[in-house]
């Protein structure tokens, strides 16, 4: 199993601070060191990195933990194998382009024996199950939409039904972003807060670290953290429960 | 105008050297500071770092400089912008999917009213000319070849077709890979030369570095470099033909 996490913002705001605690879960203070991943958008752009060496080993994550790169939608993983060899193809998060934009994605899970046709135009590079549910969603999107993106309504309603169907087969937690919206599901375990005015202190529970929010962010910023494990101590998660699909726009969980 | 990079190995090779040179023409020694990037094949996976800072001031080129990834193909590009704005989503290497592997693909030239029908999968993320050559190659690619990637001559002849009815638009110096071959065509300007046993000294044209290959290299290594403007002083640079598109494989020009 592996680790997920994500960012969601109103503003472009630097994930250093969580990275940093996530990324020693990475080999560090868990078993998560298969190779880990995170793609950052800016703009329509994606930065994406990928290593299948042990995050806390890395010396790409180093350059993150110390480089504050500004994003409104963020998704990390660190991997502990199950399915597939430990080799940069099988890095979560995966990038693939649907209606001309980038959409990447990562999961938590495993599924058992999941091989949906695939006779779209996406198809797995490397040999994990999530690699290939991953092309399959897309797939499927492309099948009800055609060239024509969804409002976000019917898009939640397409997902929530491909992301129950594939969840069938095994754990699927997963997170899935545009680089507009970011849609997060749980079929085991996940976890969310949102971050907003008053911002306080935060300590995190891998790392010798705090933050003090209020004295880097403005009134108006707001930002949603989603992982699997709570990074802080002392902050309240909100449990995801299973089965259930959010969406994140602007730093605030969606009701559509 | 742009310049482009590209290595082909039989082995995996680390481009630092070549690298070290090329990123000092991004702003540097040279006016080409709209951005950069390099894509790396590492198995079937690719390491993608683009960036809209100018490679001399980029934090990410800086780790590239110093972290010998070793890889059998690369690509790398540093923009001067010609269409498209300064943003993330405009920078070279374009990376896509296709027939279960990824491509990877960078453009030196100027296309002018390249507006092709573009009715498949592959839509452009940002508003270069070059992402928009990119995806009408693929495009044109699965439609004559279908699910089936096609053999190597057979993927050559359509993409000689398909680069000269883009160059009939404009400059069209591109590079292309899929991590196995090396696909490159010339229009105006290109560059390359073979580093093979005996191995001797380079010395780069841009940097005050030079390299004794001869110490870092076994009798069997073979290393193609592809680029728009030789980066050495005393090595022997062949030119390609306006309208050339040549193959590398294993770090060797072929003729198929």
């Amino acid at each position: 199993m592996c680790q997920l996490l994500a960012m969601n913002c109103n503003v472009p705001t630097d994930i250093v601070f969580s990275f940093t605690g996530f990324a020693t879960r990475g080999g560090g203070s868990d078993i998560h060191k298969d190779g880990w991943g995170i793609a950052f958008f800016e703009g329509d752009g994606v930065r994406h990195f990928v290593d299948h060496e042990a995050a806390v080993a890395s010396p790409v994550a180093a350059l993150i933990r110390r480089w504050p790169i500004k994003s409104k939608n963020v998704i990390a993983h660190i991997r502990k194998a199950t399915q597939g060899q430990i080799a940069l193809e099988n890095c979560h998060p995966f990038v693939r382009e649907l209606w001309g934009r980038y959409w990447v994605f990562a999961h938590n899970g495993d599924l058992k024996d999941f091989a949906p046709l695939q006779d779209g135009p996406y198809r797995p590079v490397g040999s994990t199950d999530s690699e290939r549910a991953f092309c399959y969603l897309l797939q499927e999107l492309r099948r009800r939409f055609g060239d024509c993106p969804p409002e976000l309504p019917q898009l939640r309603d397409a997902l929530q039904e491909l992301t129950a169907a594939i969840a069938a087969y095994g754990a699927f937690n997963m997170l899935l972003s545009d680089g507009r919206a970011l849609f997060a599901h749980c079929s085991t375990k996940l976890f969310y807060l949102v971050r907003r005015y008053p911002f306080a202190q935060a300590t995190l529970a891998d790392d010798d670290l705090s933050v003090d929010f209020s004295q880097v962010t403005t009134p108006n910023d707001r930002v949603a953290i989603i992982v699997t494990e709570p990074l802080t101590t002392n902050e309240t998660w909100q449990q995801f429960h299973a089965g259930e699909l959010k969406i994140f726009v602007e730093g605030s969980p969606l009701d559509v």
